[in-house]
């Protein structure tokens, strides 16, 4: 370890695997502004130039360039592949072309297969056989052990975008591990943890069985690292390694693992230890660690999985979340912002606007000016950073090693669970449509566009108008059901996911107790809201068809809603989320996890809303005979923002959000705003400045989380019209328009662009 | 269902699935003698001697005839195969060809492959490598689970015969239940059964997989029955109907399983309501009722799974446990002797002696006469019939329907849990052996053949003479140590086995609700209560090497041993088993299973004398530098046995076995015997009927089991030595001794053989 570790501090770190104390013992904060950073090396322009190329092909071809449909993806199932060697400084694909995508059916095989029909490309015969007749996959386990209940609810679209018929995601591996401690450290890790796990019960055999896998994957990360020439049983021992193991340890784990959201975890500041190193040491300049950075990034650019047709609808532009978190404050009082997050957010410039990764800055107003005002100096210029509070996330106990998964959620993959440390990893669970259980609750449990029996805990309300009191208990009960419906849903995804398709590579990164949450997700939040606040503060008719059924709804008066600032709507908001997180909180979890709640939709509140019937405050599709939309819905906000309707400015919508109590749904509240770039100040310096204070005033006050749009509405809506691609965060990540189809061009449309400030 | 069960009696096993209740209701108790009987069909016989020419056939190729390599066997994975389609009243064969033996790697692949190699066939590269890299199997599961105390164990041969590389075998699905109730109604009940098990825990979700497993697998067997031209989705409405749909369920399930004992239940007593029916109806003669059990009879003879050279070690013949049950006491005091019980063992006279299926009477002084003494005069003839005591296992609560499973281990496949009924199924799991753990305990827990640490937990002794206090102490806490891992080594067995190998099809014909009992079992009893005994009644000192190991024992005096009727050492035996109960009582098991124990060994007695070093009371084997045996040990006597060693004669063995309290060892007690014709009377009609008193006696004392061999020592030692086959009952099983090697028939030779009753 003399060389890989010399100049290190600390010892903590070395007795006991800790990637946390390293970076606590020798992180370098940095508090100057961005004047040191530098151009990109030729190599990696050359290797940009490259794969712009090949994106350009690809979109031609019409999203995809290649498919495996033969090889089971694993971590050590591909020969080395590359885009331009000669100019690739990191190196590492997915399969052994670039843009090739590998095929991974132990989620699901008919997703798997789907996803290569959707595409033009065919099915290996032999490989379906042998699946169909001898290896189950999740998806197979799942739909066996789902009820008829479960069944319901998914056909309904009440609980839907469940994970169960490809890789769960969401979980982080600490991707940092081979590059401080070598693979061969990690592996003997793992084998004194099997030896500690007695076989006390169903669970520990099946630990014990989680804990070889895990450790043959790391065997199998040393054969992949071999076929690159990489010798990753030992630790890295410079910059340039650190990177490569790191990328390594994250390329491993998608290769075995497709699911949503791949998040790649804390790494800038990790990284930014090893390049400080060799900065000092005089080995590197700053070109070089620039280099090193933009190498990485180019490959976080590269992750594509198969998706099918359907998926994408849910997900528009096909994200796969590689979420890099930076900044932040320690728990010692220092910030925790390095050249390293600079070199990060710099390769927007560098390379170019792009929507991966997912760049995610850890807000709090201590952070040094200098980095707070270069934050948004690039968020005006490209829009595609966000932001989260940290100390808000912390005081819940993620830790100041946390980091964010897929959008909005937290982790803190080193989380020790006899500490009493939580959040480990997460058992992702997509999200329930509230305000279909509102309208159900109304009619008795019937769906509010089918009029099929969904639900019968609840008889119908029969009066024309509709009282408050009446609708809360019915919607209360109606929850009950739907919750006991997701909680069933989501035990049994998680244990079979871990039965058949277990992502032994990421929980190899991972401590081997398991402390996890489990992330149960809400739309239709802000209708469900301003129902009820008509309900409440107006007066509501209920229009019934032959059968009484309720199908429409006439709001006579005012009322108001959430997002504007009113407490009468916003006290609505919280009841509904404490309802939630109450309903959950009563039942056990897989492998004993917390239920968390998240607030957010990615664009699937497209999906949703066409799913969803008149409500109080909107309207739904009108369908032809045929079952074909002939009128769009007035689309559901995305994530936890507003109504579209809601009035207020700017600073209403976010003094609204800040009052959910993050404890609610502390998986992750999700408020995605476009702010005109004239609002904010009349010179961009001005605009800079002033939206730091927003910001911090906005965290301060218990926002969670602001996926920053400085852009003119007319603007956007023309280069969208004319098919100009434009880079903007839709809803927890970040896109390009040029992936959206014509529904969430006109969703996009129909969004608040705010104007003004208050409303 | 008009048809199928018209002229059937009861309404309530036509409500809720019930075979016990339909037996109850239908079945005709037979008191008279065999004179009834009738000889073979010509089609019958032509295709016995058809079936005897593949035998030999297969035997001058050294045992297999051809084997697949391709396709992994399951329910529907074959096409429809003959031995002579013109003959076969009753169809449907393992696979596409006679004894060709089927694949089946989910159980473990490397032992699958090896059965192919140790008998010259190639293994499938694509199939291989699929399973390397896809799909893993039992072994794969269970090897990733296993502690180091386990392994250590299993090296060291204390704990021994695990199944954990194959089938568990020793489950007997209610094979009737497709005749009597046609698959359609059995798939409905268990869609009923799946709406009853909530989400509430893991265990249900896994249940709730298994239960849909059960459907695919009933779905399955009618594309089976399709293959055959055969109707099973509806129930049986003839004889022979019955006996093909029950034999289709029978194969359907063992084309999917290979556990060492697949036996077949209480079959006969069904049968022969539909056949009594047919007669009645004068559709039937009895001419073609034989010819129906013998069509039956011959499919069963043929059953065979692949086996590694090293299984053959263990169980010599590759026995498969087809054991059917016949005889044995209804609860409301009728004798459930039927015509069908005499038909199975006409089969003897009619086809020739064979050692399958594993014909067992459930003996009770109250059966008829005739019928008692047409066994005895069937197993004076033929020395292939075993006997156990119907009473003594009703009244541990097997129930009146219990069937013997594999040798001696009584089941009550139709067990109701909510009844608090229970071993509906077994979780089997071979045995220790406790002489080595006696041996150990002596030597600190020292291998007593190779001097390595096999578990730590005594310290050695140092006296030069055993004091018995000091050697029970340690012998108590070395149990403790072996009980404590044997569970271990269990729980994770039938925990991966459900995951990986799951016997879907035996188990559509078993509750749904499982309430299992867990078989554990000893070997090396007789040697260890002789030790203890030879240590407490005489003077043993320790023969120790330069390290102060204990390698061998002198013993100074005379002691009494179990076997002879002596209460001191009898005593010590009922010591032994109460201890192994009672520390495997203290242990939570896999699904709530409760501990049976059984004293039995099959064959496996010569195996592990080889692994076991010199006692008080024994030599074990001598070795060379390299490890060979040059003198091979005294065998272990198999089962519950008395040593060779012990003095007296015939009925004092029964003695001391009848002392052992059954609810000790309510997993059976196997007692294998010799006695010459002559010591039983002078004509064989009194030998028949002095030994029907000989087994009431037994029986009526709390004896369980015998293995009953009416054989002249002289006689069978000249034959063996000559070649020439004989059939006898070995160890809870037939066999014919042209399957045996060199040492199992030198200790076949080493047996008791009685020529006195009383010694």
């Amino acid at each position: 370890m003399t060389k890989a570790w010399d100049g290190f501090k600390g010892t903590a770190w070395q007795e006991n695997i800790s990637v946390g104390q390293f970076v606590q013992d020798n992180y370098t904060p940095y508090d100057g502004d961005e004047s040191f950073l530098e151009k990109s090396t030729p190599r990696t322009t050359k290797l940009n130039e490259k794969i712009n190329k090949l994106v350009e092909e690809m979109d031609a071809k019409g999203g995809v360039l290649d498919m495996d449909n033969a090889i089971v993806s694993n971590v050590a199932s591909h020969k080395a592949g590359y885009v331009d060697q000669e100019n690739e400084v990191i190196v590492g694909l997915q399969t052994d072309k670039p843009f090739k995508l590998a095929f991974m059916p132990n989620g699901g095989l008919r997703t798997a297969e789907q996803c290569l029909t959707d595409n033009g490309y065919s099915i290996d015969q032999e490989l379906h056989d042998f699946y169909v007749k001898n290896r189950s996959t999740a998806n197979d386990g799942i739909f066996r052990a789902y009820t008829d209940d479960i069944k319901r609810a998914r056909h309904s679209h009440i609980v839907s975008g469940l994970p169960d018929a490809y890789s769960r995601g969401r979980i982080i591996g600490l991707y940092q591990k081979p590059a401080l401690y070598g693979v061969d450290r990690l592996i003997a890790e793992k084998q004194q943890d099997l030896k500690k796990i007695a076989i006390s019960s169903d669970e520990n055999i099946r630990l014990r069985e989680e804990i070889w896998l895990q450790i043959k994957a790391l065997k199998d990360l040393i054969v992949l690292g071999n076929e690159y020439g990489l010798e990753l049983d030992r630790p890295a021992e410079n910059a340039t390694e650190a990177v490569q193991w790191t990328y390594m340890g994250y390329l491993a784990s998608i290769k075995q693992a497709n699911g949503a959201a791949s998040s790649f975890g804390r790494i800038p500041i990790f990284l930014d230890i090893y390049i400080q190193r060799d900065l000092e040491k005089g080995i590197i300049t700053e070109f070089d660690a620039q280099e090193l950075i933009e190498q990485l990034t180019l490959k976080l650019r590269m992750v594509r999985f198969a998706r099918t047709d359907g998926y994408n609808e849910l997900y528009a532009s096909n994200p796969t979340f590689v979420t890099t978190s930076m900044a932040g404050m320690g728990a010692d009082g220092r910030h925790r912002v390095t050249k390293t997050d600079y070199r990060f957010l710099h390769c927007l410039d560098n390379l170019g606007n792009s929507a991966e990764p997912n760049l995610t800055v850890l807000w709090d107003a201590r952070l040094p000016e200098s980095f707070k005002e270069y934050c948004m100096k690039m968020s005006v210029k490209h829009s595609s950073i966000q932001y989260e509070n940290d100390k808000l996330m912390q005081e819940e106990g993620y830790g100041d090693m946390q980091c964010i998964s897929c959008c909005v959620s937290p982790l803190n993959p080193e989380a020790d669970k006899d500490k009493g440390e939580t959040h480990n990893l997460q058992y992702f669970g997509a999200r329930v449509n509230v305000l279909k259980c509102l309208l159900g609750a109304i009619n008795g449990g019937k769906d509010d566009l089918h009029k099929n029996q969904v639900f019968d805990v609840v008889e119908p309300i029969t009066t024309e108008y509709l009282e408050y009191e009446e609708v809360l208990e019915k919607f209360d009960k109606s929850m009950d059901w739907l919750t006991d419906t997701y909680v069933d849903a989501m035990n049994i995804i998680h244990f079979m996911t871990d039965k058949y398709n277990y992502e032994s590579m990421q929980m190899a990164f991972l401590p081997s107790k398991v402390t996890a949450n489990m992330g149960f997700g809400i739309c239709g939040f802000a209708n469900v809201v301003d129902s009820l606040s008509a309900i409440k503060h107006a007066k509501v008719k209920t229009i019934r068809d032959e059968d009484g059924f309720v199908y429409d709804y006439e709001v006579e008066g005012d009322f108001p809603r959430y997002g504007e600032n009113d407490d009468r709507a916003d006290d609505i908001a919280v009841m509904v989320l404490k309802m939630f997180k109450d309903k959950l909180d009563s039942h056990k979890l897989y492998k004993d996890s917390e239920a968390t709640v998240s607030v957010l939709t990615i664009t699937s509140n497209v999906a949703y809303s066409k799913q969803c019937g008149n409500s109080p405050v909107h309207k739904g599709p009108v369908f032809d005979e045929n079952g074909k939309i002939v009128k769009e819905p007035e689309f559901f906000s995305p994530g936890a923002n507003p109504s579209n309707k809601a009035k207020g400015g700017f600073l209403d919508n976010l003094a609204s959000l800040s009052k959910l109590p993050f404890h609610y749904a502390n998986d992750g509240i999700s408020l995605t705003i476009q702010g005109a770039p004239k609002m904010f100040g009349k010179t961009t310096e001005e605009q800079h400045h002033n939206l730091v204070g927003i910001l911090d005033g906005y965290f301060t006050k218990g926002g969670q989380h602001i996926n920053l749009n400085v852009l003119n509405h007319d603007e956007v809506i023309e280069k969208i019209k004319a098919g100009i691609p434009v880079i903007l965060r839709i809803s927890g990540y970040c896109l390009n328009t040029k992936d959206l189809n014509e529904e969430q061009k006109m969703e996009l449309c129909q969004r608040m662009f705010h104007e003004k400030l208050i409303g």
